[in-house]
């Protein structure tokens, strides 16, 4: 981590329209960072967050599964997850890898990151000018009806 | 490729209802292979058949092109996808990774592991004996109405 990282956790999924999702993050002073997802990430994450042992889910990994599966056989470890840009009201994600002693990161979606991260229990970061930036951007509001956090279970996520 | 695998091919993804989507594969001979799959695999299937280039999902890569990302950057390569176990219902494959020299397999849902190897062009192939559960199972009508199939530009896949 450097200086301009800010740790951050999971705090909540929520419901914001059939097609869009509110993932929402919140620094160790309760200062949250919201972005907009997508049902098939919400779920992602949903499933990770529950570590729910649905007999499916165990039987045949889903694709952020197969992530993690591929990520172990092939020796790689995902060190921490950083979101380091925000352009257009879209946020950007750098998944940060090491593989045979060598680092390297790979660019992803918060919400594909944050569904790899929970399950390798990789933390989380937001850059500084990110953070900033966020409070100036237009941020959907924190959903408080309807959601179903805060969720049990992150404080060590 | 063993003696007991088919080749396959991408016939077509159509809707059967709003969860549930039907992926159909082709061997040389018109027989299909007809699978149950979720939205977001649709999803992932449609954007890698269309070969789309959106800008979204070049600036942002999506779950699938995440894995191929991954994939790449850790020195593994797709040889290819076997769908080659039916049970209870429900489809299995698996997906053959070469890493340095080294082969190795990892379990995935056949959804999951078509969406990769059609961004990496790696073969499909099904065993002998799933195709001919297949046929004993009872599986869903290949759908004529209402889908995009036969879709183009599938025969180098």
């Amino acid at each position: 981590m450097t200086v301009s990282e800010i740790r951050m956790r999971v705090w909540r999924v929520g419901r914001r329209s059939d097609s869009e999702y509110l993932l929402t993050l919140r620094d160790d002073w309760g200062s949250p960072l919201i972005m907009v997802i997508g049902p098939c990430e919400a779920v992602a994450i949903w499933s990770a967050l529950r570590n729910d042992p649905a007999a499916e889910r165990i039987r045949v990994p889903a694709a952020h599964d197969l992530i993690q599966g591929m990520l172990e056989r092939l020796g790689g470890k995902l060190e921490k997850v950083v979101v380091d840009d925000l352009w257009n009201g879209v946020y950007y994600a750098k998944l940060h890898l090491a593989v045979d002693g060598e680092r390297l990161t790979i660019d992803g979606r918060p919400s594909d990151a944050v569904a790899l991260a929970l399950r390798v229990r990789a933390p989380l970061y937001v850059t500084e000018e990110v953070m900033a930036a966020s409070r100036e951007h237009d941020s959907p509001p924190d959903p408080q009806e309807g959601d179903e956090g805060p969720l049990e279970g992150l404080e060590d996520v």
